[in-house]
């Protein structure tokens, strides 16, 4: 089959499958006890959020990333949950392997509570009535499940290729199910790559915990152990099950009879190693038959403790790779090959890490040996496709050859050194440092703008789907209770109405507005000719103003006459505007600072002040030093990806500091600020201050009655306060802005961090 | 005084006041007979439409402008308030003339109806009560009301040139005091200069008509009458009344005092030939004491029946230079001023076209010596601040020199010679077929859009007010009821959300929702790089494409296999695609026309399909001449100023003939469609031609439901039909344009004209 597949034209178009990932974690508390506390609320409705839910257990949390077509976006997503849910859990970490943490007796370990929920009741007696079968503590080993269906041109090509009379759907399922059996033959090979519950706590079943010994405080093992989870200590029917893998109706009707027989409840409860998918999973029975296998589930995996997702992208590139291996792989018509197999998975997972003996088709076989079969295979594959996964290939061949490289060997071996509990929790505390340092980051999608990155963070949190409807233009949509919202840039939403957008964009109209509804706004006249303005200089002589071009930006042709000036002056300023633009505005000066107030709703979610970009003296340290320290910060990056930009020492900052007889080696006294340009944009390493908690409410209510008046629900809204402390202080509002960056509020450079993200879900009516 | 105003820096800034007027017209059936039908109901309520309303009788329109700074706008907004009531009298006219037409005798008089309105019984026992005092018939007589005040900054400087104590407020109600008291004192003159009434109708009043001589049948006059409306048979109090005008509140005093004697109900019924108004009318003395004189109204001014607006603008203009006159001319104390005056005006009204003796401060002075006495110093006024009306005044001077160039002799001749009905109907019939001409424009705004135009126009006619918020931008706002709706190029309002404007400008969003929706897409592909592409060719290898680059127009780049190409031949094309855009779109091509379909609300209000500017050919003409005569059309302009533009026959028509081997001078047969150009832009001559009644009905209901997939209120669908009348054929929607141009429903080429703009209204809820 393999000289097939060099046919198709992009070899490398057969790693683009489709693929997804489940995750499973226990919440643990502080000392790594199985929590106690509820599923937080945020993430809603168990039944409905299609990323972060629960399994058997109220604290047994489940991660499902959607599906994408490659294996680094299935990652990022899934570390981008991990994240999401480790900072949602105050004094509680994500246990991050398979094998449970200190766990209370049976009766003691609580059932997912569904209440209140569509269906609710249904999922809470199913999970019951497995409590009653097979025991609370078996069903909190958690797992990844990794589900992948190939590249249907691929598989498209396979049938072209073939003169064959079959059905393309028959064809399809035949090479599904030839996958399944290989992968059921070979599966005790991933278990040795994978495999990482070498130990157990001994809070875990009595039965399994005393045949082992003690490593380390309450932690067993045995000698060569490599996956406890799939091993009869782990999570399995009652009786072995082999279903009949020949059709698709063949293994239907195994399915029935396993449930006709009472061995089973249903299709669910069968836990094999890898399942068969399909499209109708509610109606699976029917909708495989009717449809074809849809996809398949690989279950082996366990977690691997040492990546914060739970499993390695370099792991789930191998299983790429292996499960075309599977596909290529000739079979051998030996007839009891799902007992063999079985046999072969049970002696990996209690004696993985020695060279034992195995069976292939009745016959005896090194583990070793085998395993390196099976690789020089890969290899091929991998040479003749042009897969370019040497390096991959080659690190599972280094486990191969020295078990003390495997995820169980080394597991163990903390085991040893810190204790089961200690040292599971030890790298739980590190992922959740790791989390928060990158809160504000949604993996795999750094090419948005941080603001959309924010919102859909959040609304990823809460089980609103979330899906890209054009990348380059941070098109999303947010879908959630059978309710489809679009967003584009954040807050360009169905919430604000055209109109009102565009006379946001137009100063004269919005100042127009703003005036008739009694809001201070700098009064001020427009002049499209220098003539026009000079007849009228004279109404302003002697009043505060700035005189400005009217659409230059940066200070460019703007005079401000902050305690008046007469008719000459004025004149002069006014023809050295009209350099610049057509317009000028003669505006009213409003002394103060200027504060972006953002208004989502009908409320003031975040009030910030920018200042240019500066350094803080400590009487030690070069500003080139004190600038350096300043962009060590998390929140500071290059290219818009983080809240703040790192500050540069450029020419501009060079001379700035010249003006003022300063060098980059002068050294700043203790407190003293030292601003490095005159803009206080934050693209240019300006700091953004919160003064949501500082500004009197009057003001707060101004700028809301401000975006009233526009009939706005979403906006920034920039006004000048003469000095915020005085309830009373005259203010001007400049503009307001329909398109206002959010992360700036999400994470100032001072001050608290600003849920903006859910704000805006609230007014979108996504969440309550 | 003038020496005073000349020290204004800007002499000319006198003639900038705020001006208003307001046009009283009788409707008249197709004989001239007065019109007994109702009030046209699209005016809506009369006592709420600040544009078009009735006066005294049902059948007695009132024409109000808005204010505004030139006397330009004045005239153009009088124009329009003509051509839109005009063409809403279906089988009426407007009659040209202030005497009234045909009219019943008193008891059959209808008086204005105002169920339903609020205050609307008030205002009509206020008519039954003058109906009962002065009879119906003279309450029929209409005329032009100008309303001003002086530029305030004269006013001003007026004031700080003069060393005075008093306030502000006394100076500026005493300045129009002076004027106020001139223009009763010189209000003979503008009477001899505007005087239209010189002849009445046999139905008019009885003791008038008994006196006079018929000229023509039914139509009477006498020796050199004038103004009959200005005469004692005009519209007036019972008794003389002479207010003190020496201050605001002797004024105040002389009104309560009539009203306390019953000689008139209120203020109100004071018939002045000028009248203080106050900021608050409806609070008139009270109002005018606190607040002071805020304009005054001039009420001696016949209607003009040459000009369509019943004056015409040299005449408004003349009144202000005239008001300027009797702002600076000095005062005589001669006492019985008042009566003078009266007699003076009686003298003109009835003699004023011959040279009759007047009497000024007691002396007898005949009326062209005074005349030209008054000319004399207002052409010094002209000069002296630089006015620039030497023709104005020169040809008001030729009407004092010979009184056969008056208004009221040229009527004397109509009549003679077309009687007075007749007459006056054939000016009526003239202009209204100059209004239907004219029917896209609203004169005084033609550098906005043709669409705003249009929607300001029936905003107009509905009475909803209408401002404009930014000129350039065509930005307007629309208010009725307590209800503002700012409303952007005709058709961005705040009835759409913003980001369904965003999804319609992106041509992929778009695509994708409408796909969702099961609607009919040109299906494709986008690709980034020509490689992507490449790799893909095969797959649309054999179908009918279009392959195009994302963002260019004039199909450049584009290739079209309507048959389906082979895959070498797809990647040549993607080839040259990739030339112009880094992004090229391959999409199924559909066979069909393109057709425009304009949704409103739920509604499909107009469908349009464009085609290439052409000529038809009749056998005789060249296409040169063909051309001529379709540009004759007032239907096509250059510049966008109306619904269809004039063919061009330029170097593009030129080669596009060439390669068809056609000259301009080429003949072409009857029935001939001759094409002149590629493009189908109605910008460029194109032709746009009303489908609305041809498509079937499930093409209306596929451009509603594409609107409603994306939410939208207001758009144009781009939709190509294979074949229109075959109401199963294949489909495709191109795009969602949101700012869709209303002007080419409302006036297309070919096809019912769509009163688009009436939907608009619906859709923003101005209107039901």
């Amino acid at each position: 089959m393999l000289h097939v597949l060099k046919t198709f034209r992009e070899n490398k178009e057969i790693l683009k499958g489709t693929f997804g990932v489940e995750r499973e974690g226990l919440r643990v508390d502080l000392c790594g006890n199985l929590s106690e506390t509820k599923h937080p609320k945020l993430f809603g409705e168990k039944l409905s959020n299609p990323y972060i839910t629960t399994d058997f257990s109220e604290s047994q949390v489940e991660l499902i990333t959607p599906t994408f077509n490659s294996l680094e976006e299935v990652y990022d997503f899934l570390n981008s949950l991990y994240n999401i849910t480790a900072l949602e859990l105050e004094d509680e970490y994500l246990w991050p392997q398979s094998m449970p943490c200190n766990i209370p007796d049976d009766e003691n370990i609580p059932i997912a509570d569904f209440s209140g929920e569509k269906e609710g009741e249904k999922a809470r007696d199913y999970r019951e009535k497995l409590h009653k079968k097979y025991g609370g503590k078996k069903q909190l080993i958690s797992g990844i499940h990794y589900n992948f269906s190939f590249n249907e041109k691929i598989i498209r090509h396979l049938y072209d290729s073939e003169n064959t009379n079959e059905s393309y759907k028959a064809f399809r399922d035949n090479i599904y199910l030839k996958v399944v059996r290989n992968y059921l033959r070979y599966r005790w090979f991933l278990i040795y790559i994978l495999g990482g519950t070498a130990v157990i706590h001994e809070s875990y079943a009595k039965e399994c915990v005393k045949k082992l010994q003690e490593i380390s405080t309450g932690s067993f093992t045995s000698e060569g152990a490599l996956s406890y989870r799939n091993s009869e200590c782990g999570y399995r029917n009652h009786i072995d099950l082999f279903p009949n893998y020949s059709t698709v109706n063949e293994y239907v009707n195994s399915i029935k009879t396993f449930v006709n027989d009472d061995v089973i409840e249903s299709h669910k409860e069968l836990y094999s190693q890898i399942r068969l998918k399909a499209r109708d999973n509610n109606d699976f029975l029917n909708s495989l038959s009717k449809d074809g296998i849809d996809y398949l589930e690989i279950r082996s995996t366990d977690i691997n403790p040492f990546d914060k997702a739970g499993i390695s992208l370099e792991d789930l590139k191998f299983i790429n790779i292996f499960t075309i291996f599977l596909l290529t792989e000739e079979e051998n018509n030996y007839s009891p090959w799902q007992e063999e197999a079985l046999y072969n998975q049970n002696i990996i997972a209690r004696f993985g890490q020695q060279n034992v003996m195995l069976r292939n088709n009745g016959d005896q076989i090194l583990k070793e040996k085998w395993a390196l079969n099976i690789l020089n295979k890969i290899e091929e594959i991998n040479k003749e496709l042009n897969l370019d996964h040497e390096n991959i290939i080659g690190n599972v061949k280094a486990r191969v050859l020295d078990p003390r490289l495997t995820y169980a060997y080394r597991i163990s071996e903390m085991v040893k050194e810190n204790g089961y509990i200690n040292g599971h929790l030890e790298l739980a505390k590190k992922y959740k440092k790791e989390a928060y340092k990158d809160r504000f980051k949604l993996y795999g999608y750094e090419d948005l703008e941080l603001s959309t990155q924010i919102l859909m963070k959040e609304a990823i949190k809460r089980g609103i789907k979330v899906e890209l409807i054009d990348r380059s233009e941070n098109f999303i949509s947010l879908s959630a209770n059978n309710k489809v919202e679009y967003v584009k840039e954040a807050t360009k939403t169905s919430k604000d109405n055209y109109v009102s957008v565009l006379m946001m964009e137009n100063k004269v109209v919005t100042k127009k507005i703003l005036k008739e509804n009694n809001i201070n706004v700098p009064r001020g006249e427009e002049y499209t000719s220098f003539e026009e303005g000079r007849r009228n200089a004279r109404e302003f002589s002697g009043k505060p103003i700035v005189i400005k071009p009217k659409s230059t930006n940066f200070g460019i042709g703007i005079s401000i006459f902050s305690k008046g000036a007469d008719e000459e002056d004025i004149i002069d300023a006014l023809k050295i505007a009209f350099k610049y633009d057509n317009t000028v505005l003669v505006e009213e000066f409003i002394k103060g600072k200027e504060y972006r107030f953002l208004v989502i709703g009908d409320e003031v979610v975040g009030i910030l002040h920018r200042v240019p970009a500066n350094v803080l003296g400590n009487g030690k340290n070069t500003i080139e030093e004190l600038v350096k320290i300043k962009n060590q910060s998390v929140l500071r990056g290059k290219g818009y990806k983080t809240p703040l930009e790192k500050i540069d020492l450029d020419e501009n900052a060079k001379l700035f500091l010249k003006q003022k007889g300063l060098k980059f080696n002068y050294i700043p006294k203790l407190n003293e600020v030292v601003y490095l340009r005159e803009n206080s944009n934050i693209s240019t390493g300006g700091d953004s201050i919160d003064y949501t908690d500082e500004i009197p409410k009057r003001f707060f209510d101004i700028a809301i009655e401000a975006a009233k008046a526009l009939k706005v629900n979403i906006c920034g809204v920039d006004m000048i306060i003469e000095d915020y402390k005085e309830e009373n202080s005259n203010y001007g509002i400049i503009e307001l802005n329909f398109n206002p960056a959010i992360h700036i509020h999400s994470y100032p450079y001072k001050g608290k961090e600003r849920n903006v993200a859910e704000a805006l879900l609230k007014v979108l009516e996504l969440i309550k």
